[in-house]
Protein backbone atom coordinates (compact mmCIF):
# COMPACT_ATOMS: atom_id res chain seq x y z
CA UNK A 1 0.00 0.00 0.00
CA UNK A 2 1.69 3.70 -1.02
CA UNK A 3 1.91 6.13 1.82
CA UNK A 4 1.57 9.63 1.98
CA UNK A 5 -0.13 9.91 -1.24
CA UNK A 6 -0.53 13.58 -2.27
CA UNK A 7 -3.07 15.22 -0.27
CA UNK A 8 -4.17 12.31 1.91
CA UNK A 9 -4.40 12.48 5.89
CA UNK A 10 -1.87 9.89 5.95
CA UNK A 11 0.71 10.92 7.90
CA UNK A 12 2.22 6.94 8.60
CA UNK A 13 0.49 3.72 7.15
CA UNK A 14 0.79 0.33 8.02
CA UNK A 15 3.82 -1.29 9.07
CA UNK A 16 4.67 0.04 13.25
CA UNK A 17 2.41 -0.06 16.08
CA UNK A 18 0.31 2.38 15.12
CA UNK A 19 -0.56 4.51 12.19
CA UNK A 20 -0.49 8.47 12.49
CA UNK A 21 -3.07 10.25 10.71
CA UNK A 22 -3.38 13.78 10.42
CA UNK A 23 -6.68 15.44 12.50
CA UNK A 24 -5.96 19.21 11.63
CA UNK A 25 -9.42 20.32 13.16
CA UNK A 26 -8.17 19.49 17.08
CA UNK A 27 -10.85 16.81 16.95
CA UNK A 28 -11.44 13.29 15.31
CA UNK A 29 -14.39 11.55 14.84
CA UNK A 30 -14.44 8.00 14.91
CA UNK A 31 -16.98 5.03 14.31
CA UNK A 32 -16.55 1.27 14.58
CA UNK A 33 -18.78 -1.35 13.21
CA UNK A 34 -18.41 -5.25 12.13
CA UNK A 35 -19.47 -7.19 9.21
CA UNK A 36 -19.99 -10.97 10.10
CA UNK A 37 -20.66 -13.29 7.05
CA UNK A 38 -24.03 -14.81 7.29
CA UNK A 39 -24.81 -12.02 8.68
CA UNK A 40 -24.26 -9.15 6.98
CA UNK A 41 -23.34 -10.32 3.79
CA UNK A 42 -22.91 -13.54 1.63
CA UNK A 43 -19.89 -14.78 -0.22
CA UNK A 44 -22.22 -16.31 -3.32
CA UNK A 45 -24.03 -13.09 -3.43
CA UNK A 46 -21.09 -10.82 -2.99
CA UNK A 47 -17.46 -10.74 -4.50
CA UNK A 48 -14.57 -9.76 -1.64
CA UNK A 49 -14.24 -6.52 -3.53
CA UNK A 50 -17.76 -5.79 -2.92
CA UNK A 51 -17.52 -6.96 0.73
CA UNK A 52 -14.70 -4.52 1.01
CA UNK A 53 -16.78 -1.72 -0.75
CA UNK A 54 -20.15 -2.52 1.79
CA UNK A 55 -17.61 -2.87 4.93
CA UNK A 56 -16.31 0.53 4.41
CA UNK A 57 -18.56 2.46 3.42
CA UNK A 58 -20.81 1.57 6.26
CA UNK A 59 -18.30 2.93 8.71
CA UNK A 60 -17.65 5.96 6.24
CA UNK A 61 -21.49 6.86 6.03
CA UNK A 62 -21.35 7.58 9.98
CA UNK A 63 -18.33 9.43 9.72
CA UNK A 64 -20.19 11.57 6.67
CA UNK A 65 -23.33 11.43 8.74
CA UNK A 66 -21.90 13.75 11.61
CA UNK A 67 -20.64 16.46 8.95
CA UNK A 68 -16.87 15.35 8.53
CA UNK A 69 -14.64 14.32 5.62
CA UNK A 70 -13.27 10.98 6.49
CA UNK A 71 -9.82 10.53 6.54
CA UNK A 72 -8.97 7.00 7.39
CA UNK A 73 -9.94 3.29 7.94
CA UNK A 74 -8.55 0.74 10.05
CA UNK A 75 -9.74 -2.67 9.66
CA UNK A 76 -9.54 -5.99 11.62
CA UNK A 77 -9.91 -9.42 9.59
CA UNK A 78 -10.67 -12.82 10.77
CA UNK A 79 -10.92 -15.75 8.27
CA UNK A 80 -11.61 -19.22 8.02
CA UNK A 81 -8.52 -21.55 7.23
CA UNK A 82 -10.15 -22.82 4.03
CA UNK A 83 -10.58 -18.88 3.07
CA UNK A 84 -8.79 -18.05 -0.05
CA UNK A 85 -5.48 -15.46 0.24
CA UNK A 86 -6.98 -13.91 -2.52
CA UNK A 87 -10.54 -13.40 -0.98
CA UNK A 88 -9.09 -11.38 1.37
CA UNK A 89 -6.83 -9.72 -1.23
CA UNK A 90 -10.17 -8.31 -2.82
CA UNK A 91 -11.85 -7.14 0.04
CA UNK A 92 -8.67 -4.93 0.72
CA UNK A 93 -9.09 -4.08 -2.44
CA UNK A 94 -12.62 -2.88 -2.07
CA UNK A 95 -11.99 -1.61 1.14
CA UNK A 96 -8.78 0.91 -0.76
CA UNK A 97 -11.34 2.09 -3.98
CA UNK A 98 -14.58 2.46 -1.59
CA UNK A 99 -12.02 4.77 0.65
CA UNK A 100 -10.55 6.34 -2.28
CA UNK A 101 -13.83 7.94 -2.83
CA UNK A 102 -14.20 10.04 -0.53
CA UNK A 103 -10.16 10.83 0.35
CA UNK A 104 -9.61 8.06 2.58
CA UNK A 105 -7.36 5.75 3.05
CA UNK A 106 -6.62 2.53 4.55
CA UNK A 107 -3.88 3.02 7.29
CA UNK A 108 -3.62 0.06 9.80
CA UNK A 109 -5.47 -3.30 10.59
CA UNK A 110 -4.70 -6.58 12.39
CA UNK A 111 -5.74 -9.98 10.85
CA UNK A 112 -6.25 -13.48 12.40
CA UNK A 113 -7.82 -17.08 12.05
CA UNK A 114 -11.33 -17.52 12.83
CA UNK A 115 -13.85 -20.14 12.22
CA UNK A 116 -16.26 -17.02 11.32
CA UNK A 117 -15.32 -14.80 8.47
CA UNK A 118 -15.36 -11.35 10.52
CA UNK A 119 -14.72 -7.87 8.98
CA UNK A 120 -14.55 -5.06 11.82
CA UNK A 121 -13.87 -1.56 10.45
CA UNK A 122 -13.34 1.63 11.90
CA UNK A 123 -13.35 5.08 10.03
CA UNK A 124 -11.93 8.09 11.21
CA UNK A 125 -12.93 12.28 10.06
CA UNK A 126 -12.26 15.10 9.94
CA UNK A 127 -14.93 18.02 10.92
CA UNK A 128 -12.60 21.16 9.43
CA UNK A 129 -13.62 23.29 12.20
CA UNK A 130 -17.76 22.65 11.88
CA UNK A 131 -19.74 21.56 14.65
CA UNK A 132 -20.70 17.36 14.83
CA UNK A 133 -24.52 17.26 13.36
CA UNK A 134 -25.97 15.19 15.93
CA UNK A 135 -29.02 13.28 16.01
CA UNK A 136 -30.77 15.78 18.40
CA UNK A 137 -30.93 18.57 17.33
CA UNK A 138 -34.16 18.58 14.76
CA UNK A 139 -37.05 20.96 15.92
CA UNK A 140 -40.62 21.64 15.00
CA UNK A 141 -41.09 23.21 11.62
CA UNK A 142 -37.51 21.75 10.23
CA UNK A 143 -37.94 20.21 6.70
CA UNK A 144 -36.22 16.47 6.64
CA UNK A 145 -34.70 15.97 3.38
CA UNK A 146 -32.42 12.80 2.12
CA UNK A 147 -28.90 12.49 0.03
CA UNK A 148 -28.75 9.32 -2.03
CA UNK A 149 -30.42 6.54 -2.89
CA UNK A 150 -32.47 4.96 -0.78
CA UNK A 151 -34.95 1.25 -1.46
CA UNK A 152 -32.02 -0.15 -4.15
CA UNK A 153 -29.99 -2.46 -1.89
CA UNK A 154 -33.34 -3.88 -0.03
CA UNK A 155 -34.57 -4.40 -3.57
CA UNK A 156 -31.41 -6.12 -4.63
CA UNK A 157 -31.23 -8.39 -1.84
CA UNK A 158 -35.10 -9.14 -2.39
CA UNK A 159 -34.22 -10.10 -6.03
CA UNK A 160 -31.17 -12.36 -5.17
CA UNK A 161 -32.81 -14.05 -1.87
CA UNK A 162 -35.49 -15.17 -4.49
CA UNK A 163 -32.44 -16.77 -6.68
CA UNK A 164 -32.43 -14.17 -9.41
CA UNK A 165 -29.37 -12.30 -10.55
CA UNK A 166 -31.27 -9.67 -12.30
CA UNK A 167 -32.52 -6.16 -12.55
CA UNK A 168 -28.81 -5.78 -12.25
CA UNK A 169 -29.36 -1.68 -10.81
CA UNK A 170 -30.85 -3.10 -8.22
CA UNK A 171 -28.27 -6.01 -7.52
CA UNK A 172 -25.67 -3.93 -7.92
CA UNK A 173 -26.86 -1.34 -5.54
CA UNK A 174 -26.82 -4.48 -2.99
CA UNK A 175 -23.58 -5.07 -3.58
CA UNK A 176 -21.61 -1.48 -3.46
CA UNK A 177 -23.68 1.32 -1.85
CA UNK A 178 -23.09 4.67 -3.82
CA UNK A 179 -23.38 6.67 -0.96
CA UNK A 180 -22.70 10.60 -1.14
CA UNK A 181 -19.80 10.86 1.40
CA UNK A 182 -19.58 14.60 0.55
CA UNK A 183 -23.27 15.47 1.23
CA UNK A 184 -22.11 15.53 5.25
CA UNK A 185 -20.02 18.41 5.28
CA UNK A 186 -22.17 19.81 2.82
CA UNK A 187 -25.56 19.65 5.26
CA UNK A 188 -23.31 20.71 7.97
CA UNK A 189 -22.52 23.79 5.89
CA UNK A 190 -25.86 24.14 5.22
CA UNK A 191 -27.01 24.45 9.12
CA UNK A 192 -28.57 20.96 9.04
CA UNK A 193 -29.91 20.44 13.26
CA UNK A 194 -29.46 16.77 12.67
CA UNK A 195 -28.36 13.98 10.75
CA UNK A 196 -27.97 10.00 10.33
CA UNK A 197 -26.69 7.77 8.14
CA UNK A 198 -29.48 5.43 7.09
CA UNK A 199 -28.22 1.55 7.51
CA UNK A 200 -31.07 0.14 8.97
CA UNK A 201 -34.19 1.70 7.09
CA UNK A 202 -35.63 5.19 6.87
CA UNK A 203 -38.51 4.33 9.21
CA UNK A 204 -36.37 3.33 11.78
CA UNK A 205 -33.24 5.82 11.90
CA UNK A 206 -35.24 8.69 11.19
CA UNK A 207 -37.25 7.29 14.46
CA UNK A 208 -33.59 8.09 16.13
CA UNK A 209 -33.50 11.48 14.53
CA UNK A 210 -36.97 11.90 16.26
CA UNK A 211 -36.14 10.26 19.49
CA UNK A 212 -32.99 11.76 20.43
CA UNK A 213 -34.27 15.14 19.63
CA UNK A 214 -38.13 14.52 21.08
CA UNK A 215 -39.79 16.01 17.97
CA UNK A 216 -42.35 13.83 15.38
CA UNK A 217 -41.46 13.55 12.14
CA UNK A 218 -43.74 13.14 9.14
CA UNK A 219 -42.42 11.33 6.07
CA UNK A 220 -44.44 11.66 2.47
CA UNK A 221 -44.24 8.75 0.14
CA UNK A 222 -45.24 11.54 -2.71
CA UNK A 223 -41.47 12.57 -2.66
CA UNK A 224 -40.04 9.21 -3.79
CA UNK A 225 -39.96 8.44 -7.55
CA UNK A 226 -40.02 4.65 -7.79
CA UNK A 227 -37.20 4.02 -10.85
CA UNK A 228 -39.06 1.77 -12.99
CA UNK A 229 -36.58 -1.28 -12.43
CA UNK A 230 -37.75 -1.07 -9.11
CA UNK A 231 -41.52 -0.95 -9.71
CA UNK A 232 -41.33 -3.80 -12.19
CA UNK A 233 -39.12 -6.30 -9.79
CA UNK A 234 -41.35 -5.09 -6.95
CA UNK A 235 -44.65 -6.26 -9.39
CA UNK A 236 -42.58 -9.26 -10.23
CA UNK A 237 -41.81 -10.10 -6.64
CA UNK A 238 -45.20 -9.25 -5.16
CA UNK A 239 -43.77 -6.36 -2.93
CA UNK A 240 -44.84 -3.09 -2.14
CA UNK A 241 -41.89 -0.72 -3.08
CA UNK A 242 -42.51 1.46 -0.67
CA UNK A 243 -41.64 -0.96 1.65
CA UNK A 244 -38.05 -0.97 0.31
CA UNK A 245 -38.24 2.38 0.37
CA UNK A 246 -39.04 3.14 3.99
CA UNK A 247 -37.73 -0.08 5.70
CA UNK A 248 -34.83 -0.76 3.59
CA UNK A 249 -31.71 -1.11 4.45
CA UNK A 250 -27.77 -0.82 3.01
CA UNK A 251 -27.93 2.06 0.60
CA UNK A 252 -26.69 4.27 3.26
CA UNK A 253 -28.22 7.63 2.19
CA UNK A 254 -28.02 10.73 5.17
CA UNK A 255 -30.68 12.04 5.87
CA UNK A 256 -30.89 15.19 7.94
CA UNK A 257 -32.91 18.12 8.81
CA UNK A 258 -33.12 21.86 8.21
CA UNK A 259 -34.70 24.74 9.20
CA UNK A 260 -37.59 25.63 6.83
CA UNK A 261 -36.93 27.69 4.08
CA UNK A 262 -33.29 26.00 3.36
CA UNK A 263 -32.63 25.86 -0.02
CA UNK A 264 -31.49 22.75 -1.02
CA UNK A 265 -28.70 22.08 -3.54
CA UNK A 266 -28.70 19.28 -6.15
CA UNK A 267 -28.46 16.00 -4.59
CA UNK A 268 -30.91 16.50 -1.65
CA UNK A 269 -34.34 15.58 -1.80
CA UNK A 270 -36.91 17.31 0.40
CA UNK A 271 -39.00 13.83 2.19
CA UNK A 272 -40.95 15.12 5.07
CA UNK A 273 -41.35 17.33 7.98
CA UNK A 274 -40.43 17.72 11.84
CA UNK A 275 -43.76 18.86 14.25
CA UNK A 276 -44.31 18.34 18.05
CA UNK A 277 -44.95 15.10 18.83
CA UNK A 278 -43.20 11.93 18.60
CA UNK A 279 -42.21 8.98 16.36
CA UNK A 280 -42.20 8.74 12.28
CA UNK A 281 -45.35 9.17 10.33
CA UNK A 282 -45.87 8.25 6.92
CA UNK A 283 -48.53 10.74 4.57
CA UNK A 284 -49.50 11.71 9.14
CA UNK A 285 -50.54 7.93 9.44
CA UNK A 286 -48.70 5.22 11.93
CA UNK A 287 -46.76 3.19 9.10
CA UNK A 288 -48.08 -0.35 9.55
CA UNK A 289 -45.35 -2.60 7.38
CA UNK A 290 -42.07 -3.33 8.60
CA UNK A 291 -39.70 -0.34 10.18
CA UNK A 292 -36.51 -1.79 10.28
CA UNK A 293 -33.63 -3.70 8.27
CA UNK A 294 -32.22 -6.80 9.88
CA UNK A 295 -30.34 -7.78 6.96
CA UNK A 296 -30.19 -12.06 7.04
CA UNK A 297 -32.73 -12.26 10.23
CA UNK B 1 -20.82 4.90 30.17
CA UNK B 2 -20.86 8.49 31.68
CA UNK B 3 -19.10 11.30 28.88
CA UNK B 4 -17.00 14.43 29.14
CA UNK B 5 -15.45 13.29 32.50
CA UNK B 6 -13.41 15.98 33.73
CA UNK B 7 -9.94 15.85 31.85
CA UNK B 8 -11.45 13.32 29.37
CA UNK B 9 -10.70 13.33 25.79
CA UNK B 10 -14.09 12.11 25.03
CA UNK B 11 -16.25 15.57 23.26
CA UNK B 12 -19.18 12.93 22.20
CA UNK B 13 -19.34 9.22 23.99
CA UNK B 14 -21.17 6.74 22.21
CA UNK B 15 -25.10 6.99 20.68
CA UNK B 16 -24.78 8.73 17.81
CA UNK B 17 -23.32 7.82 14.20
CA UNK B 18 -19.94 8.05 15.57
CA UNK B 19 -17.68 9.41 18.31
CA UNK B 20 -15.78 12.88 18.75
CA UNK B 21 -12.10 12.81 20.39
CA UNK B 22 -10.23 15.56 21.19
CA UNK B 23 -6.75 15.24 18.95
CA UNK B 24 -5.14 18.37 20.13
CA UNK B 25 -1.82 17.54 18.60
CA UNK B 26 -3.59 17.65 14.97
CA UNK B 27 -2.36 14.31 14.60
CA UNK B 28 -4.33 10.89 15.63
CA UNK B 29 -2.41 7.92 16.57
CA UNK B 30 -4.94 4.70 15.55
CA UNK B 31 -4.22 1.20 15.67
CA UNK B 32 -6.84 -1.79 15.80
CA UNK B 33 -6.07 -5.44 17.18
CA UNK B 34 -8.99 -8.53 17.22
CA UNK B 35 -9.07 -11.53 20.13
CA UNK B 36 -10.85 -14.51 18.71
CA UNK B 37 -12.24 -17.00 20.97
CA UNK B 38 -9.76 -20.26 20.88
CA UNK B 39 -7.22 -18.40 19.78
CA UNK B 40 -6.32 -15.38 21.79
CA UNK B 41 -8.19 -16.50 24.81
CA UNK B 42 -10.32 -19.25 26.39
CA UNK B 43 -13.43 -18.75 29.08
CA UNK B 44 -12.35 -21.07 31.07
CA UNK B 45 -8.75 -19.36 31.53
CA UNK B 46 -10.18 -15.53 31.48
CA UNK B 47 -13.25 -14.08 33.13
CA UNK B 48 -15.12 -11.62 31.06
CA UNK B 49 -13.32 -8.76 32.54
CA UNK B 50 -10.27 -10.45 31.93
CA UNK B 51 -10.64 -10.29 28.39
CA UNK B 52 -11.44 -6.80 28.59
CA UNK B 53 -8.11 -6.06 29.96
CA UNK B 54 -6.28 -7.84 27.73
CA UNK B 55 -8.14 -6.67 24.70
CA UNK B 56 -8.15 -2.87 25.59
CA UNK B 57 -3.94 -3.38 26.97
CA UNK B 58 -3.32 -5.41 23.62
CA UNK B 59 -4.46 -2.07 21.78
CA UNK B 60 -3.36 0.94 24.48
CA UNK B 61 0.18 -0.68 24.51
CA UNK B 62 0.23 -0.51 20.76
CA UNK B 63 -0.34 3.49 20.94
CA UNK B 64 2.43 4.01 24.18
CA UNK B 65 4.67 2.11 21.77
CA UNK B 66 4.77 5.13 19.31
CA UNK B 67 5.48 7.57 22.37
CA UNK B 68 1.86 8.51 22.10
CA UNK B 69 -1.06 9.07 25.08
CA UNK B 70 -4.49 6.95 24.50
CA UNK B 71 -7.55 9.08 24.33
CA UNK B 72 -9.98 6.39 23.25
CA UNK B 73 -11.41 2.99 22.96
CA UNK B 74 -13.58 1.60 19.74
CA UNK B 75 -14.84 -2.20 19.87
CA UNK B 76 -16.64 -4.07 17.68
CA UNK B 77 -18.08 -7.64 19.15
CA UNK B 78 -19.36 -10.25 17.84
CA UNK B 79 -20.96 -12.75 20.34
CA UNK B 80 -22.78 -16.27 20.46
CA UNK B 81 -26.21 -16.09 20.41
CA UNK B 82 -25.83 -18.82 23.47
CA UNK B 83 -23.84 -15.83 25.82
CA UNK B 84 -24.69 -14.87 29.03
CA UNK B 85 -25.48 -11.09 28.16
CA UNK B 86 -23.51 -10.47 31.75
CA UNK B 87 -20.63 -11.91 29.66
CA UNK B 88 -20.52 -8.59 27.63
CA UNK B 89 -21.33 -6.42 30.75
CA UNK B 90 -18.45 -7.71 32.20
CA UNK B 91 -15.81 -7.33 29.17
CA UNK B 92 -17.41 -3.72 28.97
CA UNK B 93 -16.30 -3.55 32.68
CA UNK B 94 -12.63 -4.56 31.64
CA UNK B 95 -12.45 -2.59 28.77
CA UNK B 96 -13.31 0.75 30.54
CA UNK B 97 -11.13 0.17 33.63
CA UNK B 98 -8.25 -0.92 31.55
CA UNK B 99 -8.88 2.03 29.59
CA UNK B 100 -9.04 4.42 32.96
CA UNK B 101 -5.41 3.43 33.58
CA UNK B 102 -4.11 5.37 31.05
CA UNK B 103 -6.54 8.14 30.92
CA UNK B 104 -8.84 6.89 28.29
CA UNK B 105 -12.36 6.29 27.85
CA UNK B 106 -14.75 3.71 25.58
CA UNK B 107 -15.94 6.03 22.88
CA UNK B 108 -18.03 4.02 20.66
CA UNK B 109 -18.67 0.62 19.55
CA UNK B 110 -20.76 -2.36 17.45
CA UNK B 111 -22.14 -5.23 18.25
CA UNK B 112 -23.50 -8.38 15.99
CA UNK B 113 -24.29 -11.51 16.37
CA UNK B 114 -21.81 -14.53 15.63
CA UNK B 115 -20.65 -17.94 15.72
CA UNK B 116 -17.44 -16.94 16.87
CA UNK B 117 -16.86 -14.60 20.00
CA UNK B 118 -14.69 -11.66 18.51
CA UNK B 119 -13.45 -8.67 20.29
CA UNK B 120 -12.07 -6.21 17.62
CA UNK B 121 -10.51 -3.17 19.55
CA UNK B 122 -9.73 0.23 18.11
CA UNK B 123 -7.05 2.47 20.06
CA UNK B 124 -6.60 6.50 19.64
CA UNK B 125 -4.03 8.02 21.13
CA UNK B 126 -2.39 11.61 21.27
CA UNK B 127 1.36 12.24 20.51
CA UNK B 128 1.17 15.59 22.66
CA UNK B 129 3.42 17.61 19.78
CA UNK B 130 6.39 14.95 19.86
CA UNK B 131 7.74 12.75 16.69
CA UNK B 132 5.99 9.47 16.79
CA UNK B 133 8.70 6.87 17.81
CA UNK B 134 8.72 4.31 15.09
CA UNK B 135 10.39 0.91 14.80
CA UNK B 136 13.32 2.01 12.06
CA UNK B 137 15.84 4.24 13.93
CA UNK B 138 17.91 2.24 15.94
CA UNK B 139 21.71 2.73 15.49
CA UNK B 140 24.83 1.25 15.85
CA UNK B 141 26.05 2.35 19.25
CA UNK B 142 22.28 2.46 21.15
CA UNK B 143 21.46 0.80 24.04
CA UNK B 144 18.38 -1.27 24.34
CA UNK B 145 16.04 -1.32 27.27
CA UNK B 146 12.05 -2.68 28.43
CA UNK B 147 9.97 -1.31 30.44
CA UNK B 148 7.13 -3.30 32.13
CA UNK B 149 6.94 -7.18 33.19
CA UNK B 150 8.51 -9.98 30.56
CA UNK B 151 7.50 -13.23 30.38
CA UNK B 152 5.13 -13.72 33.23
CA UNK B 153 2.07 -13.64 31.11
CA UNK B 154 3.73 -16.59 28.83
CA UNK B 155 4.36 -18.66 32.25
CA UNK B 156 0.65 -17.60 33.45
CA UNK B 157 -0.27 -19.67 30.51
CA UNK B 158 2.05 -22.49 30.32
CA UNK B 159 0.52 -23.26 33.88
CA UNK B 160 -3.07 -22.81 32.76
CA UNK B 161 -2.02 -24.92 29.78
CA UNK B 162 -0.77 -27.92 32.49
CA UNK B 163 -4.27 -27.82 34.37
CA UNK B 164 -2.74 -25.73 37.45
CA UNK B 165 -4.15 -22.39 38.55
CA UNK B 166 -0.96 -20.92 40.55
CA UNK B 167 1.13 -19.20 41.28
CA UNK B 168 -1.46 -16.87 41.40
CA UNK B 169 0.47 -14.25 40.26
CA UNK B 170 2.04 -15.42 36.93
CA UNK B 171 -1.90 -16.72 36.47
CA UNK B 172 -2.89 -13.20 36.87
CA UNK B 173 -0.41 -12.12 35.05
CA UNK B 174 -1.49 -13.80 32.30
CA UNK B 175 -4.85 -12.77 33.00
CA UNK B 176 -4.14 -8.78 33.13
CA UNK B 177 -1.11 -7.56 31.40
CA UNK B 178 0.07 -4.76 33.57
CA UNK B 179 1.68 -2.06 31.07
CA UNK B 180 3.42 0.57 31.85
CA UNK B 181 1.39 3.01 29.04
CA UNK B 182 3.50 5.97 30.72
CA UNK B 183 6.73 4.61 29.39
CA UNK B 184 5.83 5.05 25.80
CA UNK B 185 5.59 9.52 26.22
CA UNK B 186 8.22 8.89 28.69
CA UNK B 187 10.53 7.11 26.02
CA UNK B 188 9.86 9.78 23.43
CA UNK B 189 11.00 12.77 25.51
CA UNK B 190 14.10 10.55 26.41
CA UNK B 191 15.09 10.44 22.71
CA UNK B 192 14.16 6.61 22.01
CA UNK B 193 15.30 5.94 18.38
CA UNK B 194 13.11 2.92 17.91
CA UNK B 195 10.46 1.97 19.85
CA UNK B 196 8.13 -1.44 20.08
CA UNK B 197 5.30 -3.43 21.37
CA UNK B 198 6.49 -6.84 22.69
CA UNK B 199 3.19 -8.88 22.27
CA UNK B 200 4.46 -11.60 20.30
CA UNK B 201 7.47 -12.21 22.47
CA UNK B 202 10.94 -10.50 22.71
CA UNK B 203 12.90 -12.04 20.68
CA UNK B 204 10.19 -11.68 17.40
CA UNK B 205 9.37 -8.11 18.54
CA UNK B 206 13.08 -7.10 19.14
CA UNK B 207 14.08 -8.56 15.60
CA UNK B 208 10.88 -6.41 13.85
CA UNK B 209 13.27 -3.28 15.27
CA UNK B 210 16.24 -4.73 13.85
CA UNK B 211 14.91 -5.07 10.51
CA UNK B 212 13.30 -2.32 10.20
CA UNK B 213 16.25 -0.20 11.49
CA UNK B 214 18.25 -2.37 9.49
CA UNK B 215 20.81 -3.31 12.48
CA UNK B 216 21.82 -6.14 14.50
CA UNK B 217 20.68 -6.09 18.22
CA UNK B 218 22.34 -7.94 21.24
CA UNK B 219 20.30 -9.10 24.32
CA UNK B 220 21.97 -10.05 27.54
CA UNK B 221 20.17 -12.09 29.63
CA UNK B 222 22.18 -11.29 33.05
CA UNK B 223 20.01 -8.20 32.77
CA UNK B 224 16.83 -10.09 33.65
CA UNK B 225 16.39 -11.00 37.36
CA UNK B 226 14.20 -14.16 37.30
CA UNK B 227 11.26 -13.59 39.93
CA UNK B 228 11.19 -16.75 42.42
CA UNK B 229 8.02 -17.74 41.88
CA UNK B 230 9.00 -17.92 38.03
CA UNK B 231 12.01 -19.78 38.56
CA UNK B 232 9.92 -22.02 40.79
CA UNK B 233 7.16 -22.78 38.64
CA UNK B 234 9.91 -23.27 35.95
CA UNK B 235 11.46 -26.18 37.66
CA UNK B 236 8.34 -28.09 38.31
CA UNK B 237 7.47 -27.54 35.02
CA UNK B 238 10.29 -28.61 33.50
CA UNK B 239 10.59 -25.42 31.20
CA UNK B 240 13.81 -22.76 30.64
CA UNK B 241 12.65 -19.59 32.34
CA UNK B 242 14.53 -17.42 29.63
CA UNK B 243 12.15 -19.39 26.91
CA UNK B 244 9.24 -17.70 28.64
CA UNK B 245 11.63 -14.11 29.08
CA UNK B 246 12.93 -14.15 25.41
CA UNK B 247 10.02 -15.89 23.71
CA UNK B 248 6.94 -15.35 26.05
CA UNK B 249 3.72 -13.04 24.39
CA UNK B 250 0.64 -10.81 26.20
CA UNK B 251 2.68 -8.90 29.01
CA UNK B 252 2.81 -5.86 26.71
CA UNK B 253 6.21 -4.38 28.17
CA UNK B 254 7.88 -1.60 25.86
CA UNK B 255 11.11 -2.85 24.33
CA UNK B 256 12.97 1.02 22.65
CA UNK B 257 16.38 1.87 22.10
CA UNK B 258 17.91 4.95 23.05
CA UNK B 259 21.64 7.02 22.07
CA UNK B 260 24.26 5.37 24.41
CA UNK B 261 25.10 7.34 27.96
CA UNK B 262 21.11 7.97 27.86
CA UNK B 263 20.28 7.75 31.94
CA UNK B 264 17.06 5.53 31.97
CA UNK B 265 14.83 6.46 34.84
CA UNK B 266 12.77 4.05 37.13
CA UNK B 267 10.86 1.68 35.49
CA UNK B 268 13.18 0.95 32.34
CA UNK B 269 15.61 -2.00 32.51
CA UNK B 270 18.83 -1.95 29.90
CA UNK B 271 18.41 -5.18 28.62
CA UNK B 272 21.07 -5.16 25.29
CA UNK B 273 22.98 -3.62 22.68
CA UNK B 274 22.93 -2.10 19.09
CA UNK B 275 25.00 -2.68 17.00
CA UNK B 276 26.04 -3.03 13.22
CA UNK B 277 24.55 -6.19 11.52
CA UNK B 278 21.29 -8.06 11.51
CA UNK B 279 19.07 -9.64 13.46
CA UNK B 280 18.74 -10.44 17.50
CA UNK B 281 21.27 -12.44 19.18
CA UNK B 282 21.60 -13.51 22.88
CA UNK B 283 24.77 -13.09 25.09
CA UNK B 284 26.18 -12.45 21.52
CA UNK B 285 25.08 -15.90 20.08
CA UNK B 286 22.16 -17.13 18.02
CA UNK B 287 18.83 -18.50 20.02
CA UNK B 288 18.10 -21.82 19.57
CA UNK B 289 14.54 -21.71 20.96
CA UNK B 290 11.08 -20.59 19.72
CA UNK B 291 11.67 -16.81 19.25
CA UNK B 292 8.17 -16.51 18.74
CA UNK B 293 4.70 -16.73 20.29
CA UNK B 294 1.85 -17.75 18.67
CA UNK B 295 -0.84 -18.07 21.43
CA UNK B 296 -2.34 -21.25 21.18
CA UNK B 297 -1.36 -22.15 18.26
Amino acid sequence: MSRLDAGSATLLGPGDDAAVVRAADGRVVASTDVLVEGRHFRRDWCGPADVGHRAAAANLADIAAMGATPTALLVALCVPASLDASWAEGLADGLTAEAARCGASVVGGDMSASPTLTVAVTALGDLGGLDPVRRSGAQPGDLLALAGRVGHAAAGYTVLSRGFRTPKMLVEAYRRPEVRYAAGPEAAKLGATSMIDVSDGLLQDVGHLAAASVVGIDIRTDAFEVPDQMRDAATALGVDPYQWILAGGDDHPLAATFPAGTRLPDGWLEIGSVHDGAGVTVDRKPWTGAVGWDHFR
